[in-house]
């Protein structure tokens, strides 16, 4: 038995899939930010090529993939679907575990699948710059690879505190001909004001997109970039599930379960979406099972409401399960998981009881991510780990039922860069967080005038 | 055209090549360090398992690789043929340039087809615990990861200076389960012999082999394993260029020109001796370059001579191309390139004039890495960015000459845990280094009174 399964480029998925088009509910359009009306096109076009925005208010079932992103896709792509053989044996258990790896791409993880359209559709359109945000920095990565390839100048704001402790992102960046500014930022009003408040800010996700967005907006010559959370972006990313699929299928295999960590939703959509659709279309009962962290659960602890997608409030409201754009979540190490909120796409589906969501905390996480590595001989990155956690407990409860079940997880990035996660988790120094319902009553309170659903 | 060629794992090469088999001139023994006698297998009992010592001196043409082996190949083997179209483009160049890219494997380089092979054959003679150095940290962290897949315990002496500079790799190490020391160390009598003389030396590559050996030396349920010089650890690298032969036999394709970093000479050896044997054995006349950084020229300016391995001249005198074992290379930042000498076997062939040999300046390697990067979507590491950069020369020459070549190189692995090189580079905080003939008659009067060839 082969323990990798490969496609051929010829195999390639050709077009993205929609789930739009198949969702029993349509997902609530955008509010505008000003007038609390739904947002039409129009009112994205300052931040973003027609093409894209097009693809964010789309039905259609399948939207084509240009052959010049598919020619760069094949730096990459199809990845790896690879049997967890060494960590069935681990485990002891007659499940049998499939792990689709996107570690392989240039930024080491799912962000290039929806970076180079993006860039794609900014070159045809004639835009010379695009501005965007990074925490952990894989996003930030992700698009300054795509950049290069477009020959488009790319301005990353980077949050502060990563920006001091994850100097090897910064450099990756540089390395790919970004510029990288440490965020806040005194080159717009958002960063300014934070700065004036407090001079020592560490910035957050939804400060540095409040800058991104602001240097986008006021500038026709730059357009600005999101990494997770939006339709176009997680259409992108259904790439995964697809090529998963055919691979499956030459394993003569399907899923029961599909797991994969839930930070904006594009990596658990990439994965599943194209799985979810079988039970949409094909009667199929598969379950979708997004993995957030303790510390940041808007899937199990928020509310499903009209919030704002970044700090400042410059970005339309949309309609997610959201602890509040002012939450500021703990500093634990899955940066990509610490957003206050989960994107339309799955924040529907969670709603109408199509996938799962469950929140795990750090240390059970990391502890999965060391016996992976030992056994698969890959270390992921500490939010990929929170997918293995959630595996070894299908796994347990499989084996407490007596029955076998087929796992598929998306390994969405490699832990090479990330590093000091490990360290700390072996040195001690990491803690579970207890959610408190004071938490999420603070953020939640500065929401209350907005309209919910 | 597909830009990647992959093959099935059923087409992995059930044999390790032994060029000794078709060598003209066979490889002069080693000696023993203390008698200077020629040594035999049992000189070396003490260090290795006896299946490698058999491995060392081998003239079969091809030695079988076990299943068990070949399982843990499947975690990463086979690794992709890619053909860089991008790079191609931005050199504008009339040149098929094709790399293999050995950066997929649990330790993001080449080095894990000797460590599983290596842990393999020491779990079979019962061996507990296996005692190794590491440089830059590649080799460390490829062991750790086989030792793990046999249950083995790992001890590490990572050479102080990197284990300072580079804590990720340390970390990547204690990941999958190793002890790691930083080195010189109280542990040894050789570490405490440097300490004495200066409690605050960074270390060296030498130093740190004398560390492992003298551990392994002095206690029979411990054993030693060496990352790259020896003839079994070569041996067992080419599985990389018997998987780019049938994979450009597959893109209908054969190289003119094969190119690859040399450091000790595995990676080297890895992609080219299969190819020297179209030479030896076929008539072919494949030219294959090792490169060699300018700082550490062994190949192009060292004299052949029996040498030690280590600085305290603990390991058996090996017939080679060297420095001196007491050269201490400048520290440039491609650290697997910085050691005294060249393996027996390249050393030979070299001398023969079957090979060829070049030596470059850092800047040069750092330029065509960042060009690279942006082309290909891949950091190379360090090392790696040697190859790059003497592609890039023979693409020039190339077009000089009005020829269009088909040119092969072996991207030994990535940079993600050695961003801090690029930093340094974009900070102009790297020079080149013009090797004096006084660097060169310092080291090797030292050796002075060792048998010549």
């Amino acid at each position: 038995m082969s323990k990798k399964i490969f496609l051929n480029e010829s195999e390639m998925p050709s077009h993205w899939y929609n789930i739009v088009a198949d969702m029993p509910n349509k997902p609530l359009p955008p509010l505008h930010p000003g007038t609390k009306q739904p947002a039409g096109p129009q009112d994205l076009a300052p931040l973003f090529p027609m093409e894209l925005i097009m693809q964010e208010v789309s039905t259609e079932q399948y939207i084509e993939i240009p052959d010049q992103v598919q020619e760069i896709y094949k730096i990459w792509r199809p990845t790896p679907l690879i049997r967890a053989t060494a960590f069935e044996k681990m485990l002891g258990t007659d499940c049998k575990i499939y792990y689709k790896y996107e570690g392989v791409s240039p930024s080491g993880s799912h962000k290039p699948n929806t970076a180079v359209p993006q860039a794609y559709y900014n070159m045809k359109e004639g835009v010379k710059k695009i501005a965007t945000e990074t925490g952990a920095g894989q996003w930030g990565t992700a698009l300054s690879f795509a950049c290069a390839q477009f020959g488009i100048e790319c301005d990353v704001y980077m949050v502060r505190v990563s920006y001091d402790q994850k100097p090897y992102r910064k450099i990756l960046m540089n390395t790919f001909g970004a510029n990288v500014y440490a965020s806040p930022s005194n080159r717009t009003q958002a960063g300014r004001n934070i700065l004036a408040a407090d001079p020592n800010s560490t910035g957050s996700l939804g400060i540095a997109i409040s800058e991104a967005v602001e240097i986008a907006a006021g500038d026709e010559n730059i357009k600005y970039s999101l990494g997770s959370v939006l339709n176009h972006v997680l259409l992108h990313q259904t790439v995964i599930g697809q090529e998963a699929e055919k691979q499956l299928e030459y394993a003569g295999d399907f899923p029961d379960i599909v797991i994969a960590p839930l930070g904006g939703g594009s990596n658990f959509a990439g994965i599943s979406f194209p799985f979810i659709k079988h039970n949409l279309v094909n009667g199929k009962k598969v379950r979708c099972i997004a993995v957030e962290p303790a510390s940041c659960p808007k899937l199990t602890k928020g509310k499903f409401m009209y919030d704002f997608g970044d700090t400042a409030g410059y970005t339309p409201l949309l309609p997610m399960y959201t602890l509040g754009h002012t939450f500021q979540p703990a500093a634990i190490h899955a940066g990509g998981l610490r957003y206050h909120g989960a994107s339309v796409l799955c924040s529907q589906l969670l709603k109408d009881g199509l996938i799962e969501a469950v929140a795990l905390q750090q240390l059970e996480c990391f502890d999965a991510g060391v016996k992976f590595a030992k056994a698969e001989g890959i270390v992921a990155a500490p939010e990929a780990t929170h997918g293995i956690a959630q595996v070894i407990r299908e796994v347990n409860q499989a084996k407490e039922e007596g029955v076998s079940k087929t796992i598929l997880f998306n390994l969405c990035g490699h832990g090479f860069v990330d590093m000091q996660a490990y360290a700390d988790y072996f040195d001690g120094k990491l803690q579970n967080h207890e959610f408190t319902h004071d938490e999420l009553t603070s953020a939640l309170d500065k929401i209350g005038d907005l309209q919910p659903v």
